[in-house]
């Protein structure tokens, strides 16, 4: 039987949604691993969308669950259908979406909200032993849920001191490579939470995937 | 010095713009294979949008630029910038975009018309002897630019025939293989023309990347 995991996803590009390299190249990672994935996404409006030629805000409004549909191909459920019992490891890609949709975690720090799904969704992995992965700024949102638990998100020392409010250890880790938390089961890596380019988002994608395999 | 390639997107999802695996995908192998790219999307407005997880059309406008630039992380130029001589190769992501922003042909069919600065790109690569990469459907607008040039959309015969209605000629290809055109210096690949899987738009983008590269 394949290893199935569940991919979290909060919209589709970098500034208001799902980075789109580390989100496909997950995808690509599960795949290229001998595992099967299944995208998930809330259904929920986005905190707002950003222009990402100017990075300004647009007077538009655009759904979570839809957008992410885009990086899915289609093939996407809703987080409120996401059932633990049928997946091996669940899996958030970064980008600013897991920072405003599945959390207000750019609006409000460290004493950032989490939505309920997510929120529930980390908890029962947790609670059945399976492994957790987080690229990027995800990983924040995982300490958020958690409190106690070793998580990267690379050096930056501001998110790092939010980890640590939220109750968890921050590990600098660079370029590809992960931290690995054995006890609470969660594989963290940052990819472009630091200047990194699109060859280093592979490997980190490899290297957590691999890593949630080996803690299953 | 890095040989520089230039990537033409189509938007942002595949059922009303550019395949986002595909797309992303392409830049991975670009910088797998020591070269660099710099993407491009014409500033138009979309055909349409489409709710990607019901197929159903959206009351909604988009600009295929902006949408595009959520796939290149905000390091995109508008097609009218284009510059030939800064350029090794082009290469042509796939996507419905594809046929309904950089062309009509998913309206049209073989009697399609093709952004003018899309023929133009093609048009003063070819005369300058450089290669062009094209995914999926995209082997379809650089027949209609070319005329008698050989691609592959890989086994879907009506649309070979569209092709061959264009004056080009079309090749049988599977997941992962190339046509390759030495004449005209095009080359194509399937990719989701195909029922594939994300490792094999991999294998695709890699196999077309190498090709341009052997044949700079």
């Amino acid at each position: 039987m394949k290893k199935k995991i569940a991919v979290v996803l909060s919209g589709c590009g970098v500034y208001d949604g799902a980075e789109i390299h580390e989100a496909t190249l997950t995808l690509l990672a599960i795949h290229q691993q001998g595992a099967d994935y299944q995208c998930f996404a809330p259904d929920v409006k986005q905190a707002h969308v950003i222009n990402h030629l100017t990075g300004e805000e647009m007077p538009e409004s655009r759904n979570v669950l839809l957008e992410s549909a885009r990086i899915a191909r289609g093939n996407i459920l809703a987080l409120s259908s996401f059932n633990a019992s049928e997946y091996d490891a669940i899996i958030f890609p970064g980008g600013f979406g897991v920072a405003k949709n599945l959390s207000d975690y750019a609006f409000r720090g460290a004493e950032c909200r989490v939505n309920p799904e997510v929120e529930m969704a980390v908890k029962v992995m947790v609670k059945a032993g399976k492994p957790i992965g987080a690229l990027c700024i995800a990983p924040v949102v995982i300490a958020r849920i958690l409190g106690d638990v070793e998580v990267t998100i690379g050096s930056d020392q501001s998110t790092a001191a939010d980890i640590r409010n939220m109750g968890g250890t921050h590990i600098s880790r660079t370029h590809g490579e992960v931290a690995i938390d054995q006890r609470r089961k969660v594989v963290s890596t940052p990819c472009y939470m630091l200047n990194a380019n699109i060859d280093q988002i592979y490997k980190g994608a490899q290297n957590t995937v691999k890593a949630l395999l080996s803690l299953m």
